[in-house]
């Protein structure tokens, strides 16, 4: 290989070498995901890579190592977000950065952030290989806690509360302490702030997390935007009573009006064209015995689509639905809007239209799409031009252990997202 | 009052005495209605007279003390069923019995049990009154731990196990433990089997708890019988997966199946004519999150008939719409028999024909009902002839502090039972 790769650097210039998808070395990357999969493991081999844990520590002390070797000046922000920085050679200009996290779902898989932290390492290295430095400077960031409510891009980005800070981490730690504990400093979080404009672009390489891709084929996603979450808790109250004596004309029953709800929910999102999904993921019925009518019933509703007036609108049909299905059941149906929601974050075009000159260069297909699941390139979006480039999913599995995508996507990606760099730079 | 019960007491002779409604003393029934509420309340006032606990067994002694005071030979039997015996002029003569249980479910009624048992007292306090001695030998039984499993009569009918006298009760003791903290002893619980025809008969008086009488205004109901119970705990097997990139036409939602599955139960008990009924009164689904669409729901189900064919029936009928529901969702559905199913217990239907009489004798309307709740009686029923009598529950509530039948309605009902009684035992 080392020999091919001395020819090819002796044969090819600049756009040349860009359509060289063998340039991205695939064992690198191949070896790199296994390895970062071993940190965090627990005692039955589950991952367990959660932020500011000790699988998360060491994985980042790894990281910064192999940062390190490839050149990249590195340091630690007050948020705890790892920045590598590498000159370019006109130090005026602004940074393009890239990169993605390295922390995990408890259980989850080895592909979420690692692919887009890996990636964006192996951009680094291939330039370092072929001697390559770009115009503008480089800036490889990997960011802290983003399962966890992408802390490290929110204090990038200045949207981190003082009441954010103290909330209780997956780890246990409260956000400042998990910080403290990655080398960060939450009292002077306000320094890690970046100014809009401040940042040329930012590229987010990741995996799809849905199955999309794996299922028409399509090897690149370039990311429209990222969907607005908004979540309700739902409350439906009935009445409960003995299930054996109370004639079922008699009943009040919050488990049955709350599954008309659910049903309606499905043919409400079905019922107009679009990305949009909604679900119910969480349900409590009580008093939850076989022998009582349930009384009560809690859920959790979330809507996510790119445009927050669609979310409204769909939430207005289905609050309709709802007041249907209370005055027929005799029940009182509720909707409590969370403080967890999400606006959408639209990707810039620009870049969107970079990334996907940049696949079909590379011979590969690729479609416009949204992604479902929140990003640190969402919190990005407020302060500079960002993109995402998506990877398929094998069965569109994610934040699982069975989560996977084939190295040869892995290289596919890593490769549109360095022409796109590439592309931004020769601006 | 006094002077016109010595009035009644000349002027009638025993059939027109049944006609005189108001030989059942009102006042007397209401304040140990009051006084037995008092017993077992926790510190937030709530009723806590669960089986075996302090309450119970301070409202046991109470009521033993009642029970002496008015002329009644008392025991415990080793299952720890109160037996108050009264002789009647005829010894070989098998025993009338009537009664019912002075425990309660955690934060129950003041009702449910209490009617019953303080009805059986006042039927000895009116023929004390009257100086009226049966032909039958009577007995008051008070039977041990209902609301948790119809433990005492089990016991008398035999069908108590020795597995089952190791599970934990409700009060934290095992039910061995608890039937020895009341006075019995469960190393010998197999002498407190009553033989097959040892009983002439079992009348139990009880509130409805359920809101048919008072919704018909109806006074008294005959009970035609008690129904079985099946309980099936129902599994949906989905597929978990993320809810923000998960197509809608790409999602196995488990609560999506299930919500389709609970209308579907609701739809088949409703089918068909009866009096049958049908619950999904628990669910569960897994991992229950806002942004995971559910991979498994669990629910409990469960069915009550007077008739075990037709339960099955039902069930036969819900098991195919499962399956149907299962193809269409991508989902698998599944159903386990729990171990905890009730058969079904007739009444004896000439015991009914005298309560019916009795109430007609007495100028109350009355119908003939089911009873959608477990009782002693249906224990009994193996072993003798039982009736049961109802009085309107408020609202139909039960189980609950709100739990509430007035005082003119339990007098109805005991006058009911002590004209059955006499009715019997004029044979």
């Amino acid at each position: 290989m080392k020999v091919l790769l001395t020819v090819l650097l002796i044969t090819f210039s600049l756009p040349a070498f860009s359509q060289a998808k063998f340039l991205i070395n695939e064992e690198r990357i191949e070896s790199r995901i296994k390895a970062l999969a071993e940190f965090g493991k627990d005692a039955n081999g589950k991952g367990y890579r959660v932020a500011f844990t000790k699988g998360d520590i060491e994985a980042r002390t790894w990281f910064i190592g192999l940062m390190k070797n490839a050149g990249l000046e590195v340091s630690i922000d007050y948020a705890g977000n790892i920045i590598g920085k590498r000159k370019g050679k006109n130090p005026s200009l602004k940074p393009i950065a890239f990169g993605s996290h390295l922390d995990m779902v408890p259980d989850g898989g080895n592909y979420d952030g690692c692919v887009g932290s890996i990636g964006a390492l192996e951009i680094i290295e291939v330039l370092n290989e072929r001697n390559l430095v770009t115009d503008h400077p480089l800036e490889v960031i990997i960011f802290s806690n983003e399962e966890g409510g992408t802390i490290g891009s929110m204090a990038m980005s200045g949207h981190i509360t003082t009441d954010g800070l103290k909330q209780v981490s997956q780890s246990g730690l409260t956000m400042a302490e998990g910080i403290r504990a990655i080398g960060g400093n939450s009292d002077s979080i306000q320094y890690c702030v970046r100014k809009k404009g401040a940042i040329k672009a930012f590229i987010e390489l990741h995996i799809e997390q849905g199955g999309i891709l794996e299922k028409e084929q399509i090897q690149i996603g370039v990311v429209e935007g990222i969907v607005g979450i908004v979540h309700w808790e739902v409350a439906v109250d009935g009445f409960a009573n003995h299930a054996g004596t109370t004639p079922m004309n008699m009943r009040k029953d919050a488990l049955l009006a709350a599954s008309r709800l659910v049903i309606a929910v499905n043919e409400v999102i079905n019922s107009v064209p679009g990305k949009q999904v909604g679900t119910i993921g969480k349900i409590a019925a009580m008093p939850g015995a076989y022998n009582v009518i349930p009384g009560k019933v809690t859920m959790g509703l979330e809507i996510r689509d790119l445009s927050a007036a669609k979310i409204e609108q769909l939430f207005l049909t289905i609050e309709k639905r709802a007041a249907a299905i209370a005055k027929s059941s005799g029940t009182i149906i509720s909707f409590q809007r969370q403080a967890s929601s999400i606006k959408p974050a639209l990707t810039d075009p620009a870049v969107q239209a970079k990334i996907t000159a940049a696949a079909k260069a590379l011979g590969f297909t690729s479609k416009l799409m949204q992604s479902g699941a929140g990003h640190d390139a969402q919190e990005i979006s407020v302060i500079a031009p960002v993109g995402m480039i998506f990877i398929p999913s094998k069965m569109g599995i994610s934040h699982s252990p069975k989560e996977f995508s084939t190295v040869g996507d892995m290289a596919n990606g890593t490769h549109v997202l360095l022409q796109t760099i590439l592309k931004i730079d020769s601006e």
